[in-house]
């Protein structure tokens, strides 16, 4: 099995995706506010590049609508594309005392749908550039043990798709597909040879961000702080979203982009 | 100061090189080699970009000829790019017993000139595209410490640049930009504030590297061994050269390209 990294979403060969597991990594925040609404209860996320399309189908549709651009919340859009913004399930909410002593998580959406849009600057573009690929997930530290073990249950080739900043390479994307590398060694090296039998062959840039997830395993936080939009998201005052984006495993699900929206797939609810 | 990282030679912009200190490295093996022949005794290493114009200045000058390209000694050269070809001098030759329990190290150059001429693959056109920063030092595993220190000296932005290979990120590359960057944390850190007064900040792929390093840190062969090229390396038979540039510290020089060649600054050789 070949596990590569895409530093830059911008950087996608849509052709060198087709037959492949794509997961991709918008870590601050696009795809840890995914997980986190899906958690939350919302059924589907729509992933838009363009804010003005996500107006409109917001719009039509009575969907739940959030969007930001440069860090912020986009002017007139009722939400931006802070995670917190979307807790509010049983699954959440009861946690935010254990890493947080600030009086800010009052904002909750009141979840008028099941349904959310959501266009960011950087990771519902690169959601979008994956889709070539035979399945493609959204990483993030929050799920990355389910991510892997999706991706493996898949048992296909895997690209690593980080979204990156402004078509610049990112630490924290890296760090989280790091993460979810470290999972898929972990649980290869749990499995019987019954279960796996694949052996994983990763690429140069794949190995790095394995080796950075080593570096950062004790303190994913200080990962997160020390890159350049980690930088700039503590300046607009943001900090408590680095810390929610931290959490390593706090979820047990793997996201699912089906062409149209992203969505958690179980029995009850193919995708 | 500012450090940042450029993951492939091919991505250089000359502009951006303006007025900073450059550290091209090409782990795997060029400047690894250069190092060496450096520290053996030659005065002067020609990088070419080219093999027919280095064939024709080593015919001219009588200077010694090296040149490969995908990892073998091109066709009717003399020399390789093994660093291994080039020691001899009485600081590399007693050490390798220490690191080698093979018999391959009978194929010391016979030193007819103080000038060696290199074309590779990937590094001596990395160090040829680094020449509009205002000094451009060559960076390994080997002489990481050497390097640091002389790039803090020069007290300007510092851009880290890794050759890749054929125009794509090379873990090797990275892993030495990662441990000079720890060198340089480290000498900062053990300065009197009347001798540093900076403080680095890197970009992410600088941050990337020193991670990278860190994970690194005991045991960089492994780190070697890990990329394609190390792979490569290993398969044309090269283990030994791994071997060899994995020695963290080994020598103690900051070789300088000058524009023409590369070599050591000192009183009583001015560059």
């Amino acid at each position: 099995m070949q596990v590569s990294l895409i530093p830059v979403a911008t950087a996608v060969n849509p052709a060198a995706l087709h037959g492949t597991t794509a997961v991709v990594f918008d870590v601050l925040r696009a795809t840890s506010t995914i997980v986190t609404a899906l958690a939350s209860g919302y059924r589907r996320v729509y992933p838009v590049a363009d804010a003005g399309i996500a107006l409109a189908l917001a719009n039509e549709r009575s969907f739940v609508l959030a969007g930001e651009r440069r860090g912020e919340k986009i002017a007139g859009f009722p939400h931006g594309n802070s995670p917190l913004e979307f807790i509010g399930g049983p699954d959440t909410a009861y946690h935010m005392s254990e890493i947080s002593k600030g009086p800010s998580f009052n904002n909750n959406v009141w979840k008028t749908s099941d349904d959310l849009v959501l266009t960011t600057t950087n990771g519902t573009k690169a959601i979008r550039r994956a889709q070539s690929a035979h399945k493609v997930l959204t990483g993030s530290l929050l799920n990355a043990r389910a991510v892997a073990q999706a991706a493996l249950r898949e048992g296909l080739d895997i690209n690593l798709v980080c979204a990156g900043t402004a078509g610049r390479f990112s630490l924290e994307d890296t760090l989280g597909a790091g993460f979810v590398l470290a999972e898929i060694m972990r649980q290869l090296s749990q499995a019987t040879s019954e279960q796996h039998t694949a052996s994983i062959n990763m690429d140069d840039l794949a190995i790095t961000a394995y080796g950075l997830a080593r570096f950062y395993h004790n303190d994913p936080l200080s990962g997160l702080f020390a890159g350049r939009h980690g930088q700039k998201l503590l300046r607009l005052g943001l900090e408590e979203d680095l810390h929610w984006c931290a959490q390593l495993n706090r979820f047990d699900i793997a996201p699912v982009f089906t062409g149209k929206y992203i969505t958690v797939c179980s029995a009850a609810y193919a995708c």
